[in-house]
């Protein structure tokens, strides 16, 4: 069974291969031509996928899914009407593939290229959300990819319905419908797959929590690029606006609790905790928040005693981290130890602690004086976003097209051949 | 003792950590300070890396190593000097570091730069050869990387006088000799342990033959750049002008036959094969290379038939495949099947089957009307190179300083916070 499953997974790899050698060479009218005929089907065929989604659903109320995720799986026409909106959005965006990186005329006469090109073969493993497979499609077409997704088994149904819609988009403007496939997605071992077919697949993605990322990377023998897992911190320094770190914390925490960008630790300068504590606890306990905190903060009865393991959770949810620090450094040190790399944000109105924090904080996004939210692909002008890549090799924060192409030198000469030195 | 070695590694990548740390924050002035220094001691101590490494060759010979691998493991007074004035080319070149990628005011009046900063701990594997100690570390300390260098035992004496060298350098200008350390290389668990050091290890980059490199992608838990297997194809079209195509391809076999950047194998259009092999055959003979043909190219007496195996095999050596190919379709399929990713040439006068040919092969390097062996960073105007990624992810090609960095999104702001949506 397990043999017959990794056939399944490798020969729908190497239908995406063959995909993905037409895709190369398709043109920009060609591609947008596509996204624009899935969104158009996605609207007029909604009914579909909306069947579709009440079988999942129901299914999902029957397994005893948690509200939440019922919520994240559930489509309505309105959703559906976002989801094809994005795709147009990507359509109307400049084509990565083509651009040239860098390029000059050699000494000798040879005229040398970097040129964008697309990664080849790109896998996608996420959960619940169906819009997600429209997004990664969407994304993966225009950057010229033939995409693998792996979804959810709870959203079989849906996933299903949407991929038959975007592989018939594909065939009626001329391109692969194998330039978008789904996965089997009942056994965990489909992904296992996925991330060992060395050679047959060139990128894969994992979007999801920290498990299910850290279970791809370890096994993965595939290039992967992790994804959304964010320890975020704000930072109130000594010298910050105490008004506008209030609105800053409360932004970074409240805004949507269910997000890698949300703030899960608060580190404030002992040398306006006095002012700052009293108000801060205030204003959170007001939001709801649980703050969870250090000897100092814990000194207020409103606040639960943090423990160890407080430092290290991503909470996602209204619950936040709270400690007094002595010095910049000790911020600096303290997100280090704990920080997942995501975004750290500093309040400060003093220049040389904000080039400080900017420039020892090791993450994909740092903020002076704004809010840990912004950390977001459209929020950064891409467009769209594919993820949030907390790694340091080939993406870093928000990717958008650029970040699932690679490049390829081209040099043109006149029989041009190299000294032997 | 393994638990020792596992030890021994991860304090030394502690320690390179507390390095990074400070040299994240090191100008360029005092970056270039340490290069020059290090070239400077390098010609001064020079003795003492002439005795370090007379004890290896010593040992080399006793432990009968073959005469290439001596050569490449020897030093000598000029060699010793090359390998100075490389790092003093190095202090020559811009600093990657603080390089603005991107960078614009968004609509809110955040202000967003994308800027290149160091990977943090790279870790070089390679061989025999000790001058690749020095240029790793070289490269590394340029673009604000603590290098973790582990070489071949047999180069053991030499490296360790070496490393000692530039750790003297480097505290002499005021940054910590922790930046450049040697692992034990006894042991091929050091390797392993290096590669499994997830989350104090950023990047780790294999340098050597296939079999290394195959054994670290697959082991690997921190980030790989595969390096520098190179099967490497010359394609003469239905259109190339014969005698370009000859010395094309007598300059990509013969120029140097160990290196990565050397052809393989020859595809020869049908169109012109009989005019093209007899010459061609008669070209490569006088320069002693062995061909290993197909049937068409072996119905030559001078020709060795060739196996399976040849069209997948890197000579490095006095040997080429050669084969008859119907169309300009073969040949891109030929090379998709046996190709390494790393140059491929098309020999044409042909416009369209230029286009073609670089459209559709998928390789770091696709030249057209020039040798494979310009694939090269310091042909490619990169003042240095690490090695030659054949991969798609982070870097393609030749690796210089930018291909050793990551980038971090650095955002300015006065307070602001993200509208809920």
């Amino acid at each position: 069974m397990t043999d017959d499953l990794r056939d399944e997974v490798h020969a729908a790899a190497r239908r995406a291969r063959v995909a993905a050698n037409d895709l190369v060479l398709a043109t920009r009218e060609r591609k947008d031509a596509a996204l624009l005929e899935m969104a158009a089907a996605l609207r007029t065929r909604a009914p579909e996928v909306l069947d579709a989604n009440a079988k999942d659903i129901e299914a999902g109320r029957a397994a005893g899914l948690a509200e939440g995720l019922i919520d994240r799986l559930t489509l309505t026409e309105a959703r559906i009407g976002g989801v094809a909106r994005g795709l147009e959005t990507v359509a109307g965006l400049p084509d990565p593939i083509g651009e040239v990186l860098r390029g000059s005329t050699l000494p000798n006469g040879l005229e040398l290229r970097q040129v964008r090109v697309p990664m080849g073969v790109v896998g996608m493993v996420y959960e619940a959300r169906p819009n997600v497979t429209v997004d990664a499609a969407g994304l993966a077409l225009k950057s010229g990819n033939a995409a693998l997704l792996r979804g959810s088994s709870s959203a079989e149904h849906s996933n299903t319905a949407l991929v038959a819609i975007l592989r018939d988009a594909l065939e009626a403007v001329g391109l692969p419908a194998d330039a978008v496939q789904l996965l089997p997605c009942h056994d965990r071992a489909s992904v296992t797959h996925l991330i060992t077919a060395r050679g047959l697949v060139d990128l894969v993605i994992p979007r999801g929590g920290a498990g299910l990322i850290d279970a791809v990377v370890r096994q993965a023998t595939v290039p992967t690029i992790e994804t959304g897992v964010g320890n975020v911190h704000v930072y109130v320094d000594a010298s910050a606006d105490l008004d506008m770190a209030q609105r800053i914390v409360l932004n970074s925490k409240t805004r949507r609790t269910s997000v890698c960008n949300a703030a899960e630790s608060l580190l404030v300068h002992e040398a306006v905790a006095d002012e700052f504590l009293p108000r801060i606890i205030t204003a959170l306990r007001q939001a709801d928040v649980t703050i969870h905190g250090d000897e100092r903060f814990a000194q207020d009865p409103r606040v639960v005693p943090a423990t160890d393991e407080d430092w290290d959770t991503e909470y996602l949810s209204l619950d936040l981290a709270a400690r007094v620090v002595e010095s910049l450094d000790q911020a600096v040190e303290h997100i280090a130890e704990h920080g997942s790399g995501h975004t750290e944000a500093i309040v400060t109105d003093d220049v040389r602690a904000a080039r400080t924090f900017t420039a020892r904080v090791d993450a994909a996004a740092v903020m002076v004086n704004a809010s840990t939210a912004f950390t977001d692909g459209a929020e950064f002008g891409m467009g769209a976003e594919i993820g949030i890549s907390t790694q340091k090799l080939h993406a870093r924060g928000p990717m958008g097209l650029a970040e699932l192409t690679s490049s390829k030198w081209v040099a043109w000469g006149e029989g041009h051949v190299r000294a032997t030195s």
